[in-house]
């Protein structure tokens, strides 16, 4: 297994000192900062956009950003997020017609590039495209909603991820967002991910320290 | 003519420490926290949602939010901006194709309302609906991008729309945005404008305070 | 003016036994069955459709069938509701982008047609089409919800449409729907129209006869 | 095998007296009236919305409603639905980006919900919903035309979905949609349908008891 | 009035010897090569497109060539289309929500710029463009279908136009299109056209001189 | 095997002389004319619609013509291109919410009909429909933009269609388009295509007979 990565959602934290927030949770032992994009289309809610992501490049975030795009179509605001400063950007494939092109687009643009799976989205998606992508991130509730609980459902289809991606050979984390916890963050290790997207579940604690340390010890102890 | 009001578009402001520029702003002397919402779809561009105005809210800011909406369609988010603390939301006409029931929208769930034009867009969409405006907002530049002038013939279109409201007798601000500044100011106030968007041209200055004050001179001076 | 219509709208009727709610209403002395057409696009409900108006027809309904089509776009089910036996077909000018083009198939199909205006909307798309129009609906609510009531700037507005229907010497119908009732079907005659939409203000008092009777009856006072 | 459910379409009946058709179809011996819902966008073509269904409610139909969507997005009206009756609410998986998310509202709401597949439709959007249906529906004809026969690769598709729903051991019915006649229902419950929706074959006939009481007997025979 | 322009429409010519078509009709006397642009979205056709045009540049055309937008949106296509060569790119305000963004990328991209006009758009789209515009189309017939005749009252729109024009002082072109034959060319002159597209009335005659300068002597005599 | 068919698609021929340049590539050896239609939505480019294709047949060439449908919806046009003279016509599944019901139409309409797929669609859309199909392409490029390369993974995804194809036992054409050189069209027939599309790989070089002969001679020695 790839060392875990954990990467905290930012819509949980404070927008109005988002600077201090991010460097508080990545001096906390935070990996990655998870940038959700919503533009009231794809999904029924509007976030923040390449503005804000810059912002943090500019006030000295240095960690891997992670911008998962619940936006359709994606092709015209991908080249914004690569010059705001993105490392990875993944996008759901329902919302492009050319999925090659797209994860070509983001390559090209120096960014890792990935798919989001809904819930209900059938893996054929993966079927050509597993030597172009570097992330595979599965949705374990479905987004654009907040307050929802981790769908079962999701272990197995993390398991047949991982299988796909183990026999493929290919270097691909495959990452997990939706009702990740202290709580059932090993179970899910177990089933494949390693790379762990969560929001209220670190920023709503008081200590993100902490609580980052519980979420590596349980993911230890599970894929042991 | 109303006491004018100094909104500083937020968009210009440093967003990893967004409260505190807000606060600064303010404390500078302005007016109304200018708020400019952008969906991928009706403009080009995506910025900031709901969460981000109760962000503010939630670090304590009281001053009014003037949400404008570069959305399309509108209906489904003005509720999620009334609930986030918008003072003002307004819209684009071509945007929403039951404007009546959108203005009654916003002030049912009781936020001020308004209408916003760009440049091209013909006043004929005032005709029915002065009874129902809080606030006329007219882009003196193409809402979506950045970097650009102040489009001359807004100063005639401000005539036209001063003429309408004073001929109403109704209570209607009338708001410009884009390209303002201390050297054209003046003149735009002069024209009728009483509510002046201004983002680069205060957050791009050394001290805001000395901007703003500058800004009310040549406004008091223009409409002396 | 013209002998007034009135116009019961069958979405305040039984579904489960139309014809005879149909039958009723037009032997207690309606002139014409009013059918809206929602599409769940152009505004958020879906009502009735071809289907339902041909079984009027087969039912043995001679009265004019006015259909008023809440859909976007209109071209495609107008033919649909040609052969379904409509008298008129109306739709509102922002669901159309070739107007011109609309109201011709329209009346190509023998049937007669009308533009339809929201309550916000400009009357200045009827500058170039008073040679092709048959009748000029104003929306006095917003349509696509119930339960609302008459928005009093629609007088002015009939007055203009009226005024315009007269300097053109056109032989063009003045309709309105929504909120019309005894009480105020007086004013809203001596505005100018002479086609009076009324759905639950006929279809839910117990004696059809008697309400139309009343309205006539303040329709030929206000206009005496 | 469950009990077969004979489900006729009531896009057949006359809508003229529709209650009408309904009880006596019911009484004829049916068990659950079919409901056909289109928006003249997903197909072109526009059938009945709420209204219609609450009226059979408010007339005294109690038996189930089955509510075929072919609307297209799906979330906004299946609130109007269960408010308005609907028993069972199905959709198509392409008229829904969040497949997952408008089967739990569906459910929420009180209501069975299911999945339609068109002729054409991959059967890989079962696999992670299994857990979430309390039926299939497989179209047999292609939605919004009328007058379509049987299409006979239907067998080999019902008997996969029979498997699938055997081999998961849920609780989902699987229902049959287009061209279904006194003469081919045998074989197409040999191929695992448990539920029968028919328009004309049904409607069209002068003794609705008659005729099924022959789909009955075929389809008991067929299985037996 | 400027020197009447002739314009003939290359939809009217033989596509499988564009070039020689074009030779010849330019030879014959025409000033500008009029190119209709259809995208099957704004009207149901669909046409040509920037390669078309970029392969008479290379051909050797060396004459203005006009190029209609019917496309929505506008704004992605235009810089093919001054790549391709076009000295004239036009488009209907209704298919751009940035109506003055869109003319300004026109312009900036070294091309003249216009707004169209279908039979029924109101002309208070001109209100606030008129320094932006170096020609205004009046569609005289209803844009992507064939075979239809001059609407008449286009002479009055195209008076109303003229009168704008002259007003404003501005160099701005008023052409017309649909329908234009010999017949009509002259009265269509008189009310203040001075650009005049023709398809088949050139390309279905047997020698385009012929036409050509019969259509120059209606228009000088008109105007006379 | 069947007999290989060279489809030099026109895109790269000079659109200035198209018929006398594919009176020439049918001349040196060509089979089929491939066609290419963008409507500027399903792809960012607009290229060539009905009336060329018409043209085309007019100019005398009796060739088969292979309209390859980049466009979305296909229903509208689908009739279009029959009555064009169009012999194929493929669409990409994304683009019809109705596949069997578009694929039914065009072989209603005398055509071949057949499926695109672009680089990362899944071949599960082949499920339910191979009793349909006439011909598969499969793009080897993403389709609407230029100068791209085969994408490697396409051999492998063609071997899997060909034993879909050969297990089917039915008479289906599997065509490739995109980068199909002389130097990899031996290892493209290999894989399992009979059907190759060339653009500049014809169109380019000096001598299209030479070209052609090359081409086919890489397939038999391939093949052999």
């Amino acid at each position: 297994m790839k060392t875990p990565l954990i990467a905290p959602s930012i819509l949980s934290a404070d927008f109005a000192r988002l600077g201090e927030e991010v460097d508080n949770v990545l001096f906390a032992g935070a990996d990655v900062v998870h940038f959700d994009v919503m533009d009231n289309h794809y999904v029924p809610n509007l976030t923040i956009g390449p503005l804000v992501c810059e912002a943090l490049r500019n006030h000295g975030v240095t960690a891997p950003i992670d911008v998962h795009l619940m936006v359709k179509p994606v092709d015209r605001i991908i080249p914004d997020f690569a010059k705001a400063g993105a490392s990875y950007i993944t996008f759901h494939p329902e919302a492009s017609e050319h999925i090659d092109r797209s994860l070509g687009l983001i390559k090209e643009l120096g960014c890792k590039a990935g798919l989001v799976f809904n819930p209900a989205t059938p893996l054929s998606y993966l079927d050509h495209v597993m030597d172009k992508l570097d992330v595979i991130l599965l949705m374990s509730v479905n987004p654009g909603f907040g307050g929802q609980s981790f769908i079962p459902s999701t272990l197995e289809k993390l398991r047949q991820v991982r299988q796909r991606i183990d026999v493929s050979g290919a270097d691909i984390r495959l990452e997990v967002d939706g009702g990740v916890k202290i709580d059932n963050i090993g179970e899910i290790a177990a089933a494949g991910a390693d790379m762990f997207v969560a929001g209220s579940a670190i920023f709503n604690t008081g200590d993100y320290a902490k609580t980052i340390a519980a979420m590596r010890e349980k993911i230890a102890k599970a894929v042991a």
